[in-house]
């Protein structure tokens, strides 16, 4: 009931519980891919954390400050995105997303991104949608760049993951913008 | 984005917190209709207590102990529909409805309750659907009875309205049944 | 201090932390008899989960939502009973109850829940009382019927209890009809 | 169902929010005389605040952690005993006492307190009892002296009472002086 | 006791409950000029609101995520400094900070940041200290300027205030950086 | 920058969850020495629960209940010293101590004592700082008595330790009695 068709293929679904065993497999499948870049496989050693995890979102997305949704092929979980915040006082969010190795190369993402600028703009009203990326991740940096958001600065050591500090990229798109394209 | 189409008129909405004008609107303009048999208009005297109402409910929802829907045509609110809970271990569930009094006769409530129904039994795999109504609400009763579900007792004295002590006809309809239909 | 004499032999007490040990006692013993028509066998397995129970029921207490007694004859814990729920608003409770196999014959539930209906109609005024029994369940329903409660449904596939589903039927009594006896 | 007997005039009874009116009346009738020595009416200006009380000290009880009883004698509330605490680690606990001007003279409290010291050494098996009084409340005092208890020290500026500090005399009681007694 | 001496004149003291009168008294008499970058006065409209802040943050303290400290000049309070954010992980935090106009041109806040860096480096042994900046806010970017913060990117659109969007200079200073100078 | 330098040699710092290590093996090496008179000991087996221990009473720092502060001599940690409790309405408190056996006959809780007395009185305002110490613990004893407190009672049977119960001597110093020295 609460599942968002993107197109024929893709479809968006806000994480139920039971879909944490999906979800752990997903995650533990590409623990080394994904650990590159982003903490959260860290924290992800079984099924029990998706579940937190899962839970955890759903009170976010009850409280309308962000929420997370599966990526689904058919029936298959490929990957997640989601709003990491829904600031409503300044009227903007943070998307973020990330993906099975074995599934890139399809658009998956850049088409569930579009989705979610385009749901952010009309539906909630926000005037900027911001992105921020690893600076070395070039796969990910590729999707806010196609899709014409503006770098807005490199934030120095952002975060420490696996005893190196990652710069950050910071990308942002305003609704006037998007709506002169 | 989490909207479900019923058909080409009817869709259904979980709650957001926007919605509590709305809300509270088409409560406040069908106060005495909807207060011979229902007790939320009671605890609803301001836009706030809306709010409130959506707000819990939405946390239900995340915890998946159940949850309400808007009915919409196009832009405007006529009713509601939910979950009044959803019981995994024991397999069942409750749906509950109302619909402002101006909006009636037209089949929204018959239709979104056909929709809930196949829900609960494709979605959720739920083995009972369950739907109570007071003896007296005959316009309400005629919603299982069409649909097929089976009475199985008169509970007497199940709640206290306006002074009234109303009896409860509780229906209920199999996912065996259902399915033979 | 809290402990209500129903006659020269049966006494009722509010459980405290104290009783955990005798209560999983009790309950272990009856595992088998027990676990044919109630479900909370299948969560106690050590005596930290009947403390829990023990707590989590002083709570509703505390809340004046409905308490649970330890039946007692003289030093021995024999069975439970208690109201599920207080509904203040409907002016109604539910009634519950439960033996150890080895004390049934007595007369000691009956005697306990004669003692219940009486506080639940003359100390809290209610108007009603319910009582639900799965509906195999002879020696159970056997209270209601001969203390003059009359049948008023039978709810079909209301638990699911060891892979079977219950039906539950449902008995009530209200104060008028106790009165008037 | 909790009522304790302490004899054929006093009965003790945990309170229950419906006595919540009938404590702000003793209080509010009372005001002036109560001030003097203790602090809770200046905490109590409407029956909302009794209300609170009680459902603070239901809440105490279901922790056992101490408890306050009402001072009935027939249909009227008279006064309140309680403990103040009840520390099983330590196998102690503290009696505190109050009682309406009108109802003085007549022996309530001191009976009143002798049932809650059995209860304290029999049911609690506790190793002490005590009591502490401000060293001006002459009536008060009287209490646990005639009864027996060590004066064990003067606690001096113990409270901050309208704008007076009032020292505490500190009474004490062992199990074991209580049974040779 | 908790009073940290930057020098001679100005002292950085975590805020008791008791500084409420003092620090509303500051933000009420400057609030236009505070205003115009920062959201808080908008939120602080009567000495309630100034204690509510002053509890949450030493909340903050206690969990060791950030805590504000008042600037005092002997017993004046002029501003206050703060630590957004401690993250231990990332190994970084972001310092903000406030005056009143009438004691600015002293230098308080230079020596006050300055405090915070080395504390900040010294016991923290953080990585990276950062301070945004509304884009036209001339007076404190001068701040991480003066003390050699490398500007990161301006930030589009980054808070809604008094319905205008602000950008936000982003500055960032390493602990490398601040022992090589 | 929360430290107070008692003196050249003792500093007095607020716990932080760094601590714990070495807060844990001060305790773990003095276990023996510390379980004759205190009861924390008995809950502190590993360094988590010493962690749990500084979190819970950061808290009671940021409520302004009451605080415990780590005595430092330079990168050493010999002992704790706190406010038990703040109680700002009947202006008091209650100052507790340990102190490691090898950091014994230095002066060093005596002038830390010394110090918060001092805070209570000129910072606090309070009307009476209260010492309680275990009759037979001799070296404790003599704190209160060279600082001039007064002995006001022997509470007895005030504590059950190992299996003895212990009496508590109570010592009490107004803030007159402090000036007039």
């Amino acid at each position: 009931m609460f599942t968002y068709q993107v197109d024929g293929t893709i479809s968006l679904k806000l994480f139920e519980t039971r879909d944490a065993e999906a979800l752990f497999q997903l995650i533990d499948s590409n623990r080394e891919h994904l650990s590159s870049w982003l903490s959260f496989p860290t924290m992800t050693w079984e099924v029990e954390d998706s579940k937190k995890f899962i839970e955890s979102k759903r009170m976010s997305f009850a409280k309308e400050e962000g929420y997370w949704l599966g990526i689904w092929i058919e029936e298959t979980l490929v990957g997640s995105i989601g709003y990491l915040y829904l600031d409503q006082d300044h009227r903007k969010t943070e998307i973020g997303y990330w993906l099975g190795k074995e599934f890139e190369g399809n658009g998956y993402v850049s088409r569930s991104v579009k989705a979610l600028i385009q749901h952010a703009f009309v539906h909630y009203n926000l005037n900027k949608v911001e992105i921020g990326v690893a600076s070395d991740n070039e796969k990910s940096r590729a999707i806010p760049e196609k899709l014409g958001f503006i770098q807005e600065g490199v934030l120095r050591d952002y975060e420490l993951l696996q005893g190196r500090f990652l710069d950050r990229v910071m990308y942002g798109l305003t609704q006037e913008e998007w709506r002169n394209k």
